[in-house]
């Protein structure tokens, strides 16, 4: 079952320019910045209320992230929702014929992860995420 | 303060063919279906934690969301924060010169609204929003 918004994924061209909205004009503060090499991305999370808004920034213009800003220059990239089993809510959408990206949940910033495919959604790209314990 | 995510805005060609994902393969229950004229678009509210997924079939293709339709084939239009406060966060807004849709608030499905211009966030549309009591 899906619990809540986990966060809502925006592409941006600079993670220091996206700041000056995000955390300084709308006052939501940075609870993480990491780069992560296997996606190309370095990505911030900004918290709102029990949700974040994720800023992704690209580290090179040839991977999904890249293209989606030089075509769009940047915008709403994908909607995430929290659940405590991604496994299951994978094999869940398998059985549902939903088309997937990944066929098996993998490590990203928000935990256990798993992309939806956007055919499934006409144009809209879902996440799901089983957060980690951290402590 | 903005609260939480109120709800995350997706446009969509058919409200009936966007429920087979949302609602039937996800299971967000709708909460609420309504026709906003002077919008011009048909909306349904999913009820997924605190937060909701919006909806949007345009109708027509003249307005804003129908230009987006024909333009984009749908898909992530906006991100909606819940204020207890609109018309002070859109002072707060003008105080910081962020560009704005709306100088004053204004009545919409999610209570009292209001837009920031895109061009404040390179291509993100922000909504503000103060649920009004139905009692």
């Amino acid at each position: 079952m899906l619990k809540r918004i986990h966060h809502v994924g925006i592409v941006v061209s600079k993670l220091d320019d996206a700041y000056r909205f995000w955390r300084d004009a709308l006052g939501l503060p940075v609870t993480k910045e990491a780069t992560i090499e296997d996606q190309g991305v370095r990505a911030a999370l900004l918290k709102i209320g029990d949700s974040e808004i994720e800023l992704l920034e690209p580290l090179n213009p040839e991977n999904g992230i890249g293209k989606f800003l030089a075509k769009r220059g940047g915008g709403l990239h994908h909607v995430c929702f929290e659940t405590d089993d991604v496994a299951r809510e994978l094999d869940a959408a398998k059985q549902k014929a939903i088309p997937l990206i990944d066929q098996a949940p993998r490590k990203g910033l928000a935990g256990m992860i798993c992309f939806l495919h956007p055919k499934a959604t006409r144009g809209v790209l879902v996440e799901y995420a089983q957060p980690l314990d951290e402590h």
